[in-house]
């Protein structure tokens, strides 16, 4: 049984690290945290992670222009990210839901093109029909392009970032509307990886 | 209802990434995957993660001493980690499960004492109980004396790096043993963070 959108005014959230393997990752961070436009996201950084919330084509916005902004140095560059909406446990605090859908950080973004190897989860919670719609976001990202592979425990995905990206996207959309209310998806994307077979 | 530990006998795993904030990452991760015994858990390692399945134990002891092997040289590591058990759409592949309980690493993992900032995440999955699962874990870890605050999507966890593995341990395998079969735990483990209040 399919959700009818029900969920578009949902806090969606991400909570994420950004890995820069360079002696220069603290400059790095803070280059492409300043180089994004904030302003339609609550944020906050702590010891381990940076939590963003908000509607969740500003996070998936937001968090892109993170990574793209840190990738583009040429360091070898990880991203990891747990997408997130819906959690009962949740507090509805520390958010902004402006009407406005204007991504603020994708015109910039769409000038940096960066190679990526990116593997995802997703776990949808509190129904026993989980593996249905895990297998229906794998379909999706077969149709988009960006699957390479199943392996334990995840799927590859591979292309440029701003491809891979909108797969994620896509999947946490799609997933949103499955009969689960609380979706999670994590993912690792990779740039510049001295490990890369091209 | 719980369950009588079924299952004891199944295959464990862990995806993890291990990201050294240096510019020499790449023979940090080579060595502290050299420091490394793992004869006792089947490891493979692509563009994007590593992942090493068997019995919980050995995989836990695996992870915890890759770490530490790297962590020990002072520079600013995060292991990520997703510990994974009973997912129905994995294959009976890929894995040992040696009858022999001893740990092969944690006698040199013990002469490493590294201070952590850690967030974790528990996904039980298949059952609409999985939230009284959570806030059981964030119970035990709270009585473990690791935990240090809830945040959006997770859990803070502080301390001794094996305190902290010890604290994830235990939730991984309590959660074994609720109504969930399908148990996935996610971790970001931090050692030598330049902004660690301490």
């Amino acid at each position: 049984m399919k959700k009818t959108m029900c969920g578009t005014g949902q806090i969606a959230g991400c909570r994420f690290s950004l890995y820069p393997m360079s002696d220069r990752f603290v400059e790095l961070i803070l280059g492409a945290l300043e180089a994004t436009d904030l302003s339609k996201v609550w944020s906050k950084t702590d010891e381990v992670s940076t939590c963003v919330r908000g509607k969740a084509e500003h996070v998936f916005d937001v968090v892109k222009s993170i990574f793209l902004h840190c990738a583009k140095s040429g360091v070898h560059t990880v991203l990891n990210a747990t997408f997130s909406i819906g959690c009962p446990g949740d507090s509805e605090a520390d958010y902004y839901m402006t009407e406005d859908d204007h991504r603020l950080n994708e015109e910039r973004s769409r000038l940096i093109a960066v190679q990526t190897d990116a593997q995802f989860s997703l776990y949808p919670l509190g129904t026993p029909d989980y593996m249905d719609t895990i297998y229906d976001i794998i379909g999706l990202a077969r149709e988009e392009g960006t699957f390479t592979k199943g392996v334990h425990y995840a799927s590859g995905l591979q292309g440029d970032a701003h491809d891979v990206f909108a797969t994620l996207e896509h999947a946490f959309e799609q997933a949103r509307t499955s009969d689960s209310t609380h979706i999670v998806l994590t993912a690792n994307i990779a740039a510049h990886s001295p490990s890369r077979k091209s």
